[in-house]
Formats: C-alpha cells, sequence, structure tokens
C-alpha cells in the first residue's frame, strides 16, 4: 500500500512517499517558491537527491514536477498508482471531530475554516483541489492539527469572554501540533506497555513554534495553544502568552498600532525579541560565550514551560509520562535536564548520561532510579501520523 | 499610637484608623462621589454610624468631612494628633522596592508611575497632597500594592517581546494585590509556626479581582497579574488569560475597535461574559436553579485556578500551604472544595465540615488527616497591613 502525504502551504508543497506495510518512508522532498521567479523542487530517494530549478506557477505545476521527480527515481510512476493520499490541514474550526474522507462537503467546511487560519487553510485547498485533479480514482483523506485537541471539555476551551459574541465567531481554544501530540503520546503508551485508554501524559512540543497538551485516558484535557498558535510557550518568535493589556498600553505609547500587532507578537518576539536569534541552539551557544540576554531567553522559556508542565498535572492528576518531541524537545538536552532538575518535586529524575547520549535517536527513556514519572523523548513523525490516518479511513 | 491608613481614589477616599498597641481597628468610613452633585460620607465607630449627604467638590472638602465625622464620633480631634497617615497606592512602578516615607522625590516616582495606572495613581496623588496640607508634621508612608512582587526574578516578570521596547516602556509582569498577599501569606506562616524567611506558599486572592501569588521562602517569586491586573485568573468582569490573538482577530471580524478594547477585555468579560453576572454568589445560586452558563463559569473559574496553583507548586518545589483569602476565598466553600478535591495528587485534603463551617470567621486551617499540603483561609486585612508598614517606617 503506497500512501502520498502532502503539506501544501501557499507557496510550497512538501511531501512524503509511504509503504504502509512496513510504515516506511520511501521518498520526501519539497516544491517552493510556487508563483514565484525561481521555482526549486527536490526529492529525495533511495539514498539519491532528484533536483529541478525552473519556474512553477501554480500548484498544478508543482505536482506535475513532483511526478517528474518521482518518475525519475523510480519510486512512483503516476499518481492514479497510489492507494491514498492524505493532506495535512492546520485548521479544522468546530466541524471536525476526526479525520475524514475529502468529499465536496468536506471542502466546503475547510473553506469556511480559512477565517480561522487564513494564512494557511487556502495553500491546503489549493493542494487538494490540484492532487483530486491530477489522482484519478484515488481516494484523499484530509488529517487536521486541531482534531486531537476536540476532546477538550467547555471550561478548558473556552476563553472568558462575552459567550454569544464568542459562538456567532467561532472564539475558542483550538489547539495546533495535535497530530505530533497525538502521535507521541501513542507511541509513548505504546513504548511503555500500558494501554493507550489508560495513558496520561503532558506532551511538549518544542520547536521553533511549541505547544503542550495534556492527554487524560489517551485524550487531550488541555493545550497551550489557543485561537491561534501564539499563545502558550515562549517560542522562536512568538510571545506566547501575554498581559493583553501589553496591546493597548503600548498603543497608547504610540510604540505600536493596531494594523501591527499580529506581526509584533508572532515575528518579532519569543526568543528572537528577547535575545536578537529564534534558534534555541543560538541561544546556547551565546550562552556558553556569556551573553547574559540569551541566558535570559533560555531561563523563560524553561521557566513557562514548567509553569505548564506543574498547571497540566494540576489538571490530569496521575502523570504517567512526560514526552519531550520536536527539535528543541529531540536534541536539546541542557533545555531537557533543566526542566526535569527543577521538577524533581513531581518524581521527574532524568539521568544525566542517558540524557546526554545523541547515539540513541529513537524513543527512549531517560529515567534514572526513583523517578516516578517517566521522561520519554520521542521523535514526532505527523507525516506517518497521516499516513496511517488516511489508511485507516481508505480502509472503511 | 493612632495610624490612619488612607485608600484615596478619583472621586473616593476609604479610610480606616488603628490603635497599632493592640492591631485595633477603631473606625472606618468612606467619602464618595467627589467632585459629583451628590456627596456621601460613612463612618462607622463605636458601633453607630455617623453620616452626611452633602456636596463634596474635591479631596480636601473630602477631608475635611472625614475630621467633623471623627471629631463627631469623638475618635480622633484632628488628624494632627495621628502619628502617622499610610497611604495605599496601587502602583509603584519599577522605582519601589518596599514602603516609603513621603519625599517630594518619592511624590515625583509616583507621578511617573501614573502611566501605568492611570485609573489610579492620579486619585493617589490628590490624596497624598490634601492630606499632608492637612496635618501639619504628621508622617506619610506610602505602601504599594506592587513591591511584594519586586522579589520576583526577572525571567518571571519579563514578557517575550523585544527587550529593549519593553525596557525603555516599562513594559514587565508588576502584579497587584502585594498588600494582600504578603499580609496572608505572613498571617500563614505564624499561623503554621514557620519562620516567615522559610515558609512556602501559593497565595489565592479570590475576589471580584482574583489574582495568585508563588511565595518561597518568604518572598514572592511569581504572581498572575501582570503589567496591568487584566492578566491571570478569570474574574468578575475581566478575561485573565487570553490569547491575544483573539482581540485582533475580532477587530478584523469587525466586532472590535482598537479604542473597545480595554473596556472589552476588562469590564465585560469574565463571569460577567460568560454568564451575565460578575458576582460569584450569583453564579452559584443560578447554578441552583439549573443554569448551565453559570455552571460553566463557575467551573471555568476553578479549572483556571487549578492551573495556577499546579503552575505555581511546580516553580516553587515544596509548598508548606495553599491559603484562601478575598470574598471568593473566605467564603465561598464551594469553590475551595471543588478546587481541594481536584488537587488531591497534590496533598490538598480538607474536611467538609471544617471548609462548610461558618462560625469561624478567623485564620484557619481546613485540613483532613493525611494531608500534606496545609490549606488555610486567612481573611486578609491590607488596611492593617498599610497601618503596619506606616508604623514601622516611622519609627525608623
Amino acid at each position: 500500500m503506497k500512501i502520498l502525504v502532502l503539506n501544501s502551504g501557499s507557496s510550497s508543497i512538501k511531501f512524503q512517499l509511504f509503504l504502509m506495510d512496513k510504515n516506511e518512508s520511501i521518498a520526501s522532498g519539497l516544491i517552493e517558491q510556487i508563483g514565484q521567479e525561481n521555482g526549486h523542487a527536490v526529492l529525495k530517494a533511495n539514498g539519491e537527491k532528484y533536483e529541478k530549478f525552473v519556474q512553477i506557477k501554480d500548484h498544478h505545476v508543482g505536482l506535475d514536477i513532483m511526478n517528474e521527480l518521482f518518475r525519475e527515481s523510480g519510486v512512483l510512476h503516476d499518481l492514479k498508482e497510489l492507494d491514498g493520499i492524505g493532506h495535512r490541514i492546520v485548521h479544522g474550526g468546530e466541524s471536525f471531530k476526526s479525520s475524514a474522507l475529502v468529499t465536496p462537503d468536506v471542502i466546503k467546511k475547510i473553506e469556511d475554516a480559512v477565517v480561522l487560519a487564513p494564512l494557511h487553510n487556502p495553500g491546503h485547498l489549493a493542494g487538494i483541489k490540484t492532487a483530486m485533479s491530477q489522482s484519478g480514482d484515488v481516494p484523499h483523506v484530509v488529517v487536521f492539527d486541531t482534531v486531537f485537541h476536540q476532546t477538550m471539555p467547555e471550561y478548558a476551551y473556552r476563553y472568558a469572554i462575552p459567550y454569544d459574541l464568542a459562538k456567532k465567531q467561532h472564539v475558542r481554544r483550538y489547539g495546533a501540533h495535535g497530530t505530533s501530540h497525538h502521535y507521541v503520546s501513542m507511541q509513548g503508551a505504546k513504548f511503555l506497555g500500558i494501554p493507550y485508554e489508560n495513558f496520561n501524559a503532558i506532551t511538549l512540543h518544542l520547536g521553533n513554534g511549541a505547544s503542550v497538551c495534556a492527554v487524560k485516558n489517551g485524550k487531550c484535557v488541555e493545550t497551550s495553544m489557543g485561537l491561534t498558535p501564539l499563545e502558550g510557550l515562549i517560542m522562536g518568535t512568538r510571545s506566547g502568552d501575554i498581559d493583553p493589556a501589553v496591546i493597548t498600553y503600548l498603543m497608547r505609547q504610540g510604540e505600536l498600532k493596531a494594523d501591527e500587532i499580529d506581526t509584533f507578537l508572532n515575528k518579532k518576539s519569543g526568543l528572537l525579541g528577547i535575545c536578537g536569534t529564534n534558534d534555541m541552539r543560538d541561544v546556547e551557544e551565546r550562552i556558553e560565550k556569556g551573553d547574559e540576554r540569551a541566558k535570559l531567553a533560555f531561563d523563560m522559556f524553561a521557566h513557562r514551560l514548567k509553569k505548564y508542565i506543574g498547571a497540566y498535572y494540576a489538571v490530569i492528576g496521575k502523570v504517567d509520562a512526560i514526552i519531550f518531541t520536536g527539535g528543541i524537545g529531540e536534541n536539546d538536552q541542557d533545555m531537557r535536564q533543566k526542566v526535569c532538575d527543577e521538577l524533581a518535586h513531581f518524581g521527574i529524575k532524568i539521568d544525566a548520561n542517558l540524557n546526554k547520549d545523541r547515539s540513541n535517536k529513537g524513543d527512549r527513556c531517560l529515567d534514572a532510579s526513583g523517578a516516578t514519572i517517566k521522561t520519554l523523548v520521542i521523535p514526532t513523525n505527523e507525516e506517518l501520523m497521516i499516513a496511517t490516518e488516511t489508511l485507516k479511513l481508505i480502509k472503511k
């Protein structure tokens, strides 16, 4: 069974081809600068790299080029050979409680959610429509970043603003990174041999975007991202949580205009705003050189993260495991060590050597003896999760 | 020793007179509708009520009337007899790390902080200047709501926005209710016989405004209110924490204008926004009658509060006690029971009968046997705390 996973943006398409019999990725690539003068397409398969520099006027041409690269590499001769195509969708609004086979009604609902994800859903829709036109009878499935969080109780997903307005405008906590939180929590349960429906975990997806999720009995009950991916942890360029009055204060002080707020909080804040770089590796290099602002950024990130772990421990009661994933979660031993050391009173206790060991890149447990809450590192794999969901739906 | 405590607003002055030898309040009252047509002044002393309905054109006239009422009641003949006057100040900005004897320089610094508390500091300044002009050589002391929180480490009080701008505009977490958090944490330590400098507590000041404070070794290390009292818990009419992108989203949807944001989040949100009343007693009455929206408001309030308790447990490590105070904290047995029951895994365990007992209005412990974190109710007394601080400074 061959499943293709597409992540279509407004000017790019990321893709990955899976052989589902072995849950194995056999090719992956990227089409970028769609609609611009200098397009670029790259495919990696069989240990080789296939590449084209050519103008790519729209998503349709982009998928044609992807097809050509597939043929050149020999992994696939035509999209029509596929058993299914899975599409990553950032925002499913309130309509989607699970992944879905693509139908006209499903497309309509994704269009309805454009207002909630104006930067993402239009690109996804372009990708879906183009791929459908080029793949004959192959079934398409949409997998949403928001779906895993749809099990939150209302008292967790509502904001304390006028209720009728919130309902009318669909303002609520949706969360994001749901496919990743779902994947690593399922993998974590499997790793520990705990039935997923009994598994309680706090999953930490820490990358340039970062979020935390509270999983109780295999279901999301809280998450740190909100109406948008701005809320919650400190991120590469996003502020995360902030007194909303900071915005009106800075406007009154003449430092910010209404139409600059989004960019200010989403693109100029976070680690970048504090210390001038959005990359945690750079932050840590600068700390080595004695940069105090970098140290502050690192400490602020850790402090915010600890508060969320504590908050979600309060929410879910017994915690089986905390699970690190994402670029920082999987690779940043310093952040892991600091956060875990400072949560020793929760029963979190990791072995410094296991934590430092870079030879093991797989699912792993970092516990030292005496730990009562397990600390896992589970490399995320959203594409495999999308392929798995796709397979599940087309088999139905 | 007689100390008068003044809490001057833009159109009101609350006051309380203390005999400090016994830490006893011997009179209290309110001057209101200053500058309006129908002024009102009331004093309670000796179990009697002394009252005037008369136009009060400014703070000066207001204090004259207070003086008359004092004379009528016999508790004080002239402000000049006082040993000191303590003023409550909402915002001390970054300048004040402790209470202060009033000097021209102190007044200048309070004026500098007007930008951070435009609704409060001007009224305080009017009160100070007027009281000084009428009290001869009596020393004046200012006690700030922000001072207790000034011990927060930088990684806790900074927001993840551009650092230089934040510094220039003094944007940071200041917190509020500091005098209350300080008072109840000191009282809590005394109640438990723990030296204050070794005392760790999470203090919950829950009223129409509500905030949480993490106290480690007798010092504030985190608090839920931020640049302004908008951040943090769900309050009577304030949203507390919210994805700041909700604001820009509602503006794009045509539901909110830039100059309406402050009012929307501060006056129309919170419990009021969710269920139509800002008073938790009404919320609970409505729940009795089966009102689902009221139930949602109650559950959201409790959920947010639990998350903060967990977050601060993460921050401070070993917790000696959680301390309930404020109108809701002191009187709302249902909220206390719910929050404590759902935090049993932290070692919090209260006795339902002790919790329900309304005959004991003093400092009290609600623990059931087996509790490892103490649960206290400590009625707050910000006025006594201000009087105590005032006495301390004038004795120096």
